[in-house]
């Protein structure tokens, strides 16, 4: 379908500001409206007092789960936190995000590595791969499904937050959520009608990202340098992060912001944590 | 928007052909035909010959890119594989999938916990977080760009297949697409316009993949069992896996099926080849 003059410009613009090139739109788009809720995705942190009903996230729950699954495993499973006294024990972790208390609804997508080895007993047969694999494709589909749900939600005028950072206390959660050995939290989501437009994410242009033939990022100093001064014209950050250690940059960029972020050790317990919860990553 | 009569009957007739089970529609679903696509999802493994644009495909890996991404991090790389030559390196790798030669199109979707320490080097910061955590979010980061990419290709008419069993092969993969150290395969993606409708793949119950508060799993054993017969009723197995080591069984299910092929080590040294290019998993 030929795509009208304004879904056309709806295209470029939102590629625009994400990207910060121009990219010829095709000829033919077929359910462009569908491309340009893609592009135009951004997180919601404000929800209106909207409830969400019941059966519409039955519904989307059902679409996250229709994605497709490595060797249809099925290995992905979500905790819709309902219980107030639940939610509230994993917003107190984490109340620098107070959206996680105030969204009118949360939910844990989780990796699920424990199903198969059931699987595998209930048909005396030997689980024969306990390794790395069995805790990353748990891991992959997980993200799948979660990628699925937001994308169902954005269809139907939801906002979505994704919350990894449930994954600095992966231990209490998976107490809280009573997680069984092999099943572990991939991420949070919040969710609810949005109550702010949102502002759109500016990404590394497509040069840095999408190789042909090879990986090749020879250009990466200067393409990155580009993409600082580009995202502080566009969104510059609002404040430096870690100014004792660090000082103040005169240009803060992406770059900057990320170095500074993964100076600090974060995380670090996530490995024991993935063990203790019986997978071996050998 | 009040889903009118038709789509609410194939939003029903969706839901119950993957999961079996009533689930109660909405009365207002906004965007339901995007909805229908998601749960109608499909892989398609035969394409015709009508090539992909490459306007399109650009276009598509833009709406792919435009994902949410783990802190802003952006650790995902597509590597699109153009040459004939390293096409047929990699097909020739998996005999068994004859749609990695012919697809029209064939990516790859890589982690990269690469750019990240290129960023901490260039601006002079100590990378702290040398451990699980990185490979972790580099693998979710791919995976969540991937499932973007299936549905923005979904939504202009394409098909998709997704080919995990490339990590069956990822040292020679990386070494054919060039991938420096801490850049990884998740998948390949064959691509093209579907020749055949395909078929739903019925997926386990939202019994089984929902829970409310806490994990629950009391009642695997049964409803796998009706899974099974449902999956056997619906879209019963070709053939049996492993006949010789196994037998052959009164009720080939899916469960039997993923029992027998998890019976079978697969990808043992994947753990092995993430080490070597260079990610630390403690």
């Amino acid at each position: 379908m030929r795509p009208s003059a304004d879904v056309r410009t709806r295209l470029e613009k939102a590629i625009h500001e994400r990207f910060g090139e121009e990219i010829a739109v095709p000829g033919e788009v077929l359910h462009a409206d569908e491309l340009i809720r893609i592009l135009e995705h951004r997180s919601h942190r404000q929800y209106a007092d909207t409830p969400v009903d019941e059966a519409l996230l039955r519904l989307l729950l059902a679409c996250a789960f229709s994605a497709p699954s490595k060797s249809d495993l099925q290995q992905a499973d979500v905790i819709w936190v309902a219980e107030p006294a639940k939610r509230q024990r994993i917003a107190d972790l984490i109340p620098e995000m107070p959206w996680v208390r105030k969204a009118p609804v949360f939910l844990v997508f989780c990796g699920d590595g424990r199903r198969l080895v059931q699987i595998s007993a209930m048909r005396a047969k030997t689980f024969a791969n306990d390794h790395l694999d069995a805790f990353f494709n748990a891991a992959v589909d997980a993200a799948i499904v979660m990628t699925t749900f937001i994308r169902a939600a954005t269809a139907v005028g939801l906002g979505c937050c994704p919350i990894s950072v449930i994954r600095d206390h992966a231990q209490t959660v998976s107490a809280v959520l009573e997680l069984p050995k092999r099943v572990f939290p991939v991420a949070g989501m919040c969710v609810g009608y949005p109550a702010q437009v949102g502002q759109i994410s500016p990404r590394l242009p497509l040069s840095v990202t999408v190789h042909i033939d090879r990986y090749d990022d020879s250009d990466l100093a200067q393409t990155i340098d580009h993409y600082d001064r580009r995202r502080h014209a566009q969104r510059p950050y609002s404040k430096q992060r870690d100014l004792e250690r660090h000082g103040s940059a005169a240009l803060y960029g992406w770059s900057e912001d990320k170095a500074r972020q993964y100076a600090q050790p974060q995380r670090v317990d996530f490995g024991r944590y993935v063990r203790a919860q019986g997978f071996k990553l050998e």
